[in-house]
């Protein structure tokens, strides 16, 4: 039996308690407890569940390797092939990369990833095969969800589908999708099998959908279509749906009250330069919503870090946030909309749960939002995983 | 005669060089130069010039007050009147807030600051005041330009043009303006005589204009007219501008070319959740664009940290800028285009301007922008003023 007491903590910026940790669980949340050493002293610090990373690529980025300047035309397809190119010319190692971002993730008080992972007739399952590789290695620290990905297409790319079959059927825990008929200009076919693949297997969907407009609101309903007629609900996550911020507001929200009948999710990172889905819009039409920070420093942009209390932020001022309640609920859908997505076992702040515990320094939830402090400690099942900011472990 | 050499430096992440700085101003940018003590190793730091706030409101903000939760509606208004009201009740003193935003904004960096000062029949000359009392009193650490900014209306409350053609020829170096239509109910009355005021006073002018499309197209006309009329060209910005974001491209770009014509300069803070003026846009026109970050944790909402290294994110962000030479011209606008807008003498990393500088660790540029590392050392007139993000006075 291992324990840890947290002493001096606000859970959710709340009075001051303490909690004891025993055996990677939260044993006991109360005033003034006593065990045996270890003690942390959180001096205040408000606890927040830990941070949950709902859409990421941890296959992709250029962490650490220097900085390269972009070099992908303005399309999704310029940024695909360039970065299908890029792979093996800049040698952007699945295993290396994804174990940087993992570390990167937990400094920033992440606990939980849901990772993407490109899976194409290039590169075959080398992607896969590398997050698989760190996923094994960080099973202390980090729990990580492999998507098996199609980022370059399934119905114009033979041999795609048999890779993801392969994948799904060694340790991938999702069926991935992409722009059915954007990207794959047959959305019958793609969704067809994306459907198909996630019966076999038993497992959900989460299937990328940039098309705006009218384009996506199409692909949407193809979507609800067979998540109703093959009874999933509760299974499908939508990722981006930049279609739902349409400039036509009744019928975005007619969308959204379909989403709702099948208990399809949404994942945003919401983006400042394109129409997002309206995250209170979601929340009173009781949809699950998650965020996530999308591919960081990669050959598809600058940007990113992995923070998902900077992603709070983006949420917050992508929705026009101002007002506290507002402010905690970009939070949560950075926290327990991510559990709720990724269907993460005994998550949050409560005793029975696992003690997966992020403390900052700030005066209320809204504070920690707008300010992003340092991480002061990170906890997974019980173990202090970062410190001031900084990764405890490498997993390379 | 005063000198500092710094050592190991890279404009603008260009290859390594000393520059000598004399009497606060660059002597010298070369390689290996020698000096008598002191010198500063940058030790291969980006030196970049002096960041630009062109667009704050230094008498407001709650920095440094504690956590105060967002009461006000979701109008302009709504804001505009809680402001009044909690200014007293909170004691928000001016002279207090716009010291601690000084001290802030120069640990991030910022060498010259424009800022809005509230006037209305209610503070009179309270908020004017005391922001120019921080201006004495910081003489020697930053720039500040005040904009006699009527946030209340001017038209609907008599007594405020006084007020501001008072603080006009009392230190006030800028004449603002507001919503001629949306919030003073009369475009013609305002326009004439915010006009008026500057033709009175020799002084240049800055009007907040939120109003969107159409509405906001018509003021900006109005704002274009006068300003040929009265031979202004050069000497007015429009802040936010929102209307020039409206879905008719054509429109806008009309109105584009048309205060191009008129060297008529824009401010932006780029916004997540609205529309505004496209950058590049704007750039290809000619036009003078500059930065702010508007208020700062205030009444009006919990964000904001005067980190123009954060803005040319967020502008790169709003604008999708990925290209290297796209987030350049992001920073670019929260240096250069700031000074260019504030008519800044002797701006810029060359021999002969003031030694306004910042030294951040980065690689290139673009990662400077991506990553906001905390700033090593701020030089204002070639005097330290910060250092490793801490600013190393204090004004209040």
């Amino acid at each position: 039996m291992t324990e840890l007491l947290l002493k001096n903590v606000r859970p959710l910026g709340g009075a001051k308690v303490d909690i004891l940790i025993r055996d990677g669980r939260i044993a006991c949340i109360g005033g003034d407890l006593a065990c045996g050493d270890p003690a942390e002293d959180g001096a205040g610090a408000i606890a927040l569940p830990g941070l949950v990373e709902a859409h990421a690529h941890l296959d992709k980025s250029l962490w650490g390797m220097g900085w390269h300047a972009h070099q992908a035309g303005p399309t999704l397809e310029d940024k695909i092939s360039t970065e299908r190119r890029l792979r093996r010319e800049l040698n952007i190692d699945p295993a290396r990369q994804s174990a940087r971002q993992v570390a990167l993730a937990a400094a920033n008080g992440t606990t939980a990833i849901r990772s993407h992972v490109d899976i194409d007739t290039d590169q075959k399952l080398w992607c896969f095969e590398g997050v698989l590789a760190t996923r094994e290695r960080s099973r202390d620290v980090m729990d990580i969800e492999i998507v098996a990905f199609p980022q370059s297409g399934m119905m114009i790319r033979p041999g795609t589908l048999e890779l993801m079959d392969e994948a799904l059927a060694n340790g991938a825990d999702v069926v991935g999708g992409l722009d059915p008929c954007g990207i794959d200009r047959d959305p019958k076919g793609q969704l067809d099998a994306v459907f198909h693949l996630a019966e076999k297997h038993g497992k959900p969907i989460d299937i990328h959908l940039h098309e705006a407009d009218e384009l996506g609101a199409f692909s949407l309903e193809l979507i609800i279509e067979r998540t109703r007629a093959l009874a999933m609900r509760g299974k499908v996550t939508v990722s981006h749906a930049f279609c739902l911020g349409m400039t036509d507001r009744a019928r975005a929200h007619a969308l959204v009250e379909k989403l709702a009948r099948e208990d399809i999710a949404v994942a945003t990172t919401a983006p400042a330069s394109r129409p997002v889905p309206a995250a209170a819009e979601l929340r009173n039409a009781g949809i699950r919503l998650c965020a996530g920070s999308d591919g960081i420093r990669d050959t598809w942009g600058p940007y990113g870090n992995l923070d998902m209390l900077e992603r709070a932020l983006f949420i917050g001022l992508r929705n026009n946030f101002r007002r506290d309640d507002e402010v905690e609920y970009a939070l949560h859908i950075c926290t327990q909309g991510g559990a709720d997505v990724m269907a993460l076992k005994d998550y949050g702040l409560r005793e029975g749960a696992f003690a997966d515990i992020v403390l900052v320094d700030a005066e209320t939830v809204a504070e920690a939002v707008a300010a992003r402090p340092r991480r002061k400690l990170v906890l997974k099942r019980g173990k202090p995983v970062a410190r001031d900011g900084q990764a405890l472990f490498t997993v390379e």
